[in-house]
């Protein structure tokens, strides 16, 4: 490389200079803040930016989270144990409400309640949905991942129907400018989404 | 839902209103850049924004494409064939050499060339890194998903070894201001990451 990089091998790094290199290097993160039904009907709900949709046909998100983190990733183990989950989009107007549900709660906790967020029930699954974001994807669990020493797992969901506020919605294209979603970068920082410019697409 | 929301179903929409609505919400999206290497030796160079970091123990990140899309996306091919590639970050610096290579090329042609970008070669893979680029990661093929129906392929790579310019770091910490990353939002549309802002973690 030119002589103003530095060179990091991966495996000769701690745990956490690898995390702090990698999320900071892909950056912004969209955020699927995940919403979980407990077998006993409780619910939950968590962020996620290790996250993003990877293909339109068939309609198609995925998120992971690890096992051993300092907080449980109970939306992993859920999402497999029921086969369902919701993706709510994040907007300013619920970003302090996000980053609430992302603390440390016990696994009876119910986030909703928490961060003063409405719970509705799905047309197709019956995961909870944040009638707060301004979208809401319903998903349905296709295929869970172990990623490696089963350390992380990588659930692959199909989308089977979105709800999307009428205002940031025309025909079926998305007004980025009121949708608002926020990025997550590394460490507690976010993006908003207004800073936009366009690259003519060549060819 | 809420009655201010339409809702659709999925297998009710056509390709095209999946792709508009599923890239309309999920963003911003982080953009891999992945460079990949042919048989004979020559480079290949294209941007996928179905691209994420998964875990960082083990250091993983993703990226899909389709095969059946208006251009050929032979890095899913490439990557597949020769085990390896390089995930090179867009900062706004090279933003417009990143979507010069987005256009349709013939399987034979150089897209380093094209944009007029120097290709470096890997320490561990033989992949080429985009010097021009403020950080790449060299990574090799982990696992390939099937993403329903032979149409999309889902590239899981472990990242081995990172190159960073010494002016975005601070030890292993990513300056963002400094590394000016961009996200890809729908169309032909993008975002930077100047407009950051702070949440402080609860918990």
């Amino acid at each position: 490389m030119s002589s103003d990089k530095s060179y990091f091998e991966m495996a000769g790094l701690e745990s956490r200079d690898r995390y702090k290199l990698l999320t900071g290097l892909v950056v912004p993160r969209p955020i699927g803040w995940i919403g979980t039904r407990r077998q006993d009907g409780s619910f939950n709900l968590a962020p996620f930016s290790f996250f993003n949709v990877i293909s339109s046909s068939p309609p198609t998100v995925i998120f992971s989270g690890g096992r051993h983190s300092d907080r449980p990733k109970d939306s992993v183990a859920l999402a497999e144990e029921s086969g369902e989950f919701s993706v709510n989009i994040v907007s300013e107007s619920v970003a302090t409400a996000m980053s609430t549900t992302s603390a440390s709660f016990g696994p009876d906790d119910d986030e909703f309640q928490i961060a003063g967020l409405t719970p509705v029930r799905g047309q197709i699954i019956s995961a909870p949905l944040v009638a707060e974001s301004p979208a809401n994807l319903e998903c349905v669990v296709h295929q869970v991942l172990e990623i490696g020493e089963g350390v992380s797992r990588l659930v692959v969901g199909r989308v089977v129907a979105a709800h999307v506020e009428d205002d940031v919605l025309d025909g079926t294209r998305i007004l980025s400018d009121q949708l608002q979603a926020i990025g997550r970068m590394a460490g507690n920082s976010y993006i908003t989404t207004s800073q936009i410019f366009d690259i003519e697409r060549p060819g």
